[in-house]
């Protein structure tokens, strides 16, 4: 790296007051004037390292998911699949190593997208959600429909993201749950099953309660 | 009423002008003057209808959320119960009535919590959560836990709330999808049939597949 240690540092304070900023002002609002003040940096490092603002606005994203929710590989036993999946999910959710503002930074992206959500979606959320139907569809042996298997992944995701999205809400409904690993682990063997199940039910497997 | 249809008009057209501005904005960089300028009104007129831009704020959730989704009533069949609190909340997260500003409103609002949040969570959220959770212990004949009622009301809301929260995904995952009457209905019944499915499998009623 040809980067001084001095220089590393600028970026990861312009980067965290970066985050800071933008979640709570979002994109339009910020400005480089108060990002570089928070973070005690000249405004000419902001174009030094990313550019521009739009530059650091998707360099804050980069940074900040440092672990992104791969889609499970193909092959082998689709239930082992599920719950990797599920697993990953939730641990990138209640991810204690992500920066305390990305959750309502991401929040304010799905308000108000920017070409950031979009490369997003393409990058992270496409392969993903092509990746659950692969498995629900092994679950399941082929026997759904491209729009019922596209309801089922919704299922899944939607159950998991749940945690994500409604954690403000969830936060006074449910003022205990703390999602240490032992109540994240109890989260993803519920999901899996409940999902087992609805899979069954959906193919009928099942006779009706 | 004592309220003009001049006045009337005004509060409307300071309504709709302030749901944009706010839900642009969010409401600590949202101005006053910028919501009374659209909506071609005096900034007294804020004071008079709403007290302040804090009651204005208020009045802008009261004014959009036109649909709540209503707790389900207790007592009677409960699958019956669960489809309409299903189709209750699909109804409302597709409500074609509601001002296009609404969805980014609320989303807003999950990001960056006002006192907003706090009513909305004591009024709506947790009667239709407890009363879910009423609803699915029905279903189950009283085999879960009070945790574990939790996990599937949260399953349940989580697979609902999803196309409210992640519309601005599913727009360019699933483009064809309108979300149409039919569309929406097909949706109520591959959410009742894969609850009902996890919920049998959550209590072992149905073998392993």
């Amino acid at each position: 790296m040809a980067a001084t240690s001095e220089s590393t540092d600028t970026r990861q304070r312009l980067l965290e007051s970066a985050g800071e900023v933008f979640a709570a002002s979002g994109f339009e609002h910020a400005t480089v004037r108060e990002i570089c003040e928070r973070a005690g940096a000249n405004i000419a490092a902001v174009n030094y390292h990313f550019g521009d603002k739009q530059g650091l606005y998707r360099a804050v994203f980069d940074y900040a998911a440092s672990s992104k929710p791969l889609p499970p590989a193909a092959g082998g036993d689709p239930e082992t699949r599920l719950r990797a999946a599920v697993r990953a999910l939730m641990t990138c959710i209640f991810d204690r190593g992500q920066p305390a503002w990305y959750g309502r930074l991401m929040i304010r992206e799905l308000a108000e997208p920017t070409d950031v959500l979009v490369s997003m979606v393409e990058n992270v959320c496409r392969p993903l959600y092509e990746a659950l139907q692969g498995v629900v569809s092994d679950l399941v042996g082929g026997k759904l429909s491209k729009p019922a298997l596209g309801r089922a992944a919704r299922s899944l995701l939607g159950q998991c993201v749940y945690y994500h999205h409604a954690r403000a809400v969830l936060a006074r409904l449910e003022p205990k749950l703390h999602f240490d690993a032992e109540e994240v682990d109890q989260h993803v063997e519920h999901i899996v099953t409940f999902t087992l199940g609805g899979l069954a039910r959906l193919v009928g497997e099942t006779g009706r309660t």
